[in-house]
């Protein structure tokens, strides 16, 4: 199902402090940057609303349009976390002189090592990137996964997925250290996830990383009703485990669920990994919930710059005007969130390392 | 909360084939029996009605009083399931002179290892039963462990839970091989089973039997309403999951959950293991749902012949004049269907290990 549902948000340019943003959303960390200057007539569409935070210090801008709800910055989050395990490498690293590795093998020249090098730099982690071809064998991943298990200076390993399709994904996942699978894909992992009482070594980045959005805007999980919609094994079930973690009451939706619109209706947290453009529609929402969209689709659009654009599951122009909380219009989840959360779980794997509270 | 619920139920003696079975529900199984007689008055208080079932040939009897919902028998389930395995191990001994093995742990004098070995013996698996003193080390436990999952006619690994207190549980769990973990409960089988496109070893006894009774009497699961009171590690957890694998859209409902009768009042299937002595009341239940009792508790009552009963989660009075189908008054899982699951759970392991199809 695809329905035109485009935003009429308007893109803004905001000066916050010594940093330029262009971001739709406009939400700014004041512990960061002290002073925000907005040029010209943007100021007039804008309303500000500061939202307690687990910091206390999130401000939302908003536009002046009919939007009601507030719109999550995940950008401003993940900076925040980010300078929250630099601080806490640093510590390490002065009390132990240790320093927390990440291991990370790419395939074929698609993906720039600096993706992962300069977010590890920026916190303090080190990062260690090897290239191999896109024909390697899957004895050479597997014999450098050896190699990282083995190596007591690396705490996280990353292969980058999908794997070249030659690749059975399940050795090379299976072979990965569960103390060390940073991707929390294990299904050790997924099962010390799904138990009470046990905890896993790692939880997958990007259903972590909604869970500490919602923390981060002080959103109270514990007894409310949560949907996810989508069951995979890399969003939509880790994502069920862990709210239910949280004490939420969770069900997932998925391609079998009959009239997913009066499910939807009762949740108060809704997170939708389905990559149905559009699918989920003002009339889904109940009046106050919390909606985070994590699928995007490619969608033909002529009038587009490249002729295509993104579009996310939520269908934003209708939701936000229900919601109290939603992502940005058509975007799922942000690149720096997911390397914020991998970097978050390299440091806890070399906190356990090397015991260090 | 306790609500007296009590069933007005009549028990039944029945004289079915060369079996004399005194049971409340009365369903018998007609591939085993061939003959039904029904003593003197009991015959105008019953009305008897056939189910669809996978084989074809359970007959439900019910009491000529206002009960609507037709009453599963887990007993004649689990014995038509022990006739299949005791098939299958017939043809695996004949095809490759291989029998199934099960070694099971028991501490202290409490429990028969014959109620271990007569059903094994039954279905043509041989049970070995290792009984230590209820002081005995962790250590030595570990060893025996150690030792059956070394041994190649051993196939499945039961140890008694819960363990003698001064012992750890994780782990006892975590040194069962997982191939041999009969109970399902190793975190690497229910991360297995957690995951789409994956496959565990083995499935947890009790809510394999919950959807095995669903099975037997052919009522769809794919693309139902389910919820599961209680997400225990043992029960609502691996229930819930398994629901999912079968395609039913599932909610588990916990302590945390608010007007859990919103929820349950939407569900096709419910299934509880919270042990709450008739929580689920009639107005809970939507009318024509399934209902599958698990959490039993006991309930003092000085009327009763040991001065206490036992009383289910189910108000078994008021939800079986709105269920469609429904487990017996006051019953938790048999453990002739526990034992049923752990034999079949063995049986797979051996066919697994011999490559035996």
């Amino acid at each position: 199902m695809f329905t035109n549902c485009s935003s009429s948000t308007t893109s803004l340019q905001l000066r916050v402090g010594p940093t330029l943003l262009n971001h739709r959303s406009g939400i700014i960390n004041l512990n960061r940057h002290n002073s925000v200057f907005f040029p010209g007539r943007s100021v007039r569409q804008l309303s500000l609303r500061t939202t307690a935070s687990r910091s206390g210090h999130i401000l939302s801008i908003r536009s002046s349009s009919d939007h009601a709800a507030m719109v999550f910055d995940e950008m401003a989050v993940a900076l925040n976390i980010m300078d929250e395990i630099r601080v806490e490498t640093s510590r390490m690293e002065k009390s132990i002189s240790a320093v927390p590795g990440l291991a990370i093998i790419l395939f074929g020249d698609s993906k720039s090592s600096k993706a992962y090098e300069v977010p590890g730099l920026m916190v303090g982690i080190k990062t260690l990137v090897v290239r191999l071809a896109e024909d390697s064998s899957e004895e050479e991943v597997l014999k450098y996964v050896s190699n990282f298990n083995d190596d007591p200076c690396v705490h996280g390993i990353l292969v980058q997925s999908p794997l070249p399709s030659h690749m059975n994904d399940k050795n090379i996942l299976n072979a990965v250290s569960v103390e060390k699978d940073v991707d929390g894909f294990h299904p050790l992992n997924i099962g010390l996830l799904a138990m009470r009482g046990r905890e896993p070594f790692c939880v997958p980045r990007i259903p972590k990383g909604c869970i500490e959005l919602l923390r981060w805007y002080n959103f109270e999980i514990k007894g409310k009703r949560a949907v996810v919609l989508g069951r995979s094994n890399t969003f939509g079930m880790p994502t069920a485990l862990l709210l239910q973690r949280e004490d939420a009451t969770v069900t997932i939706i998925h391609s079998k669920t009959k009239n997913p619109e009066e499910i939807t209706r009762q949740a108060d947290i809704i997170i939708s990994a389905v990559g149905q453009p559009n699918m989920v529609r003002g009339s889904w929402i109940k009046p106050g919930a919390v909606v985070i969209n994590v699928g995007t689709s490619v969608v033909k659009d002529p009038s587009a710059s490249y002729g295509f654009r993104m579009v996310g599951d939520i269908c934003y122009e209708e939701v936000c005007k229900v919601a109290s909380a939603i992502t940005p219009d058509a975007c799922g989840p942000s690149l720096l969130m997911a390397k914020a959360m991998l970097l978050s779980n390299t440091l806890t794997s070399a906190k356990r390392n090397h015991n260090f509270m």
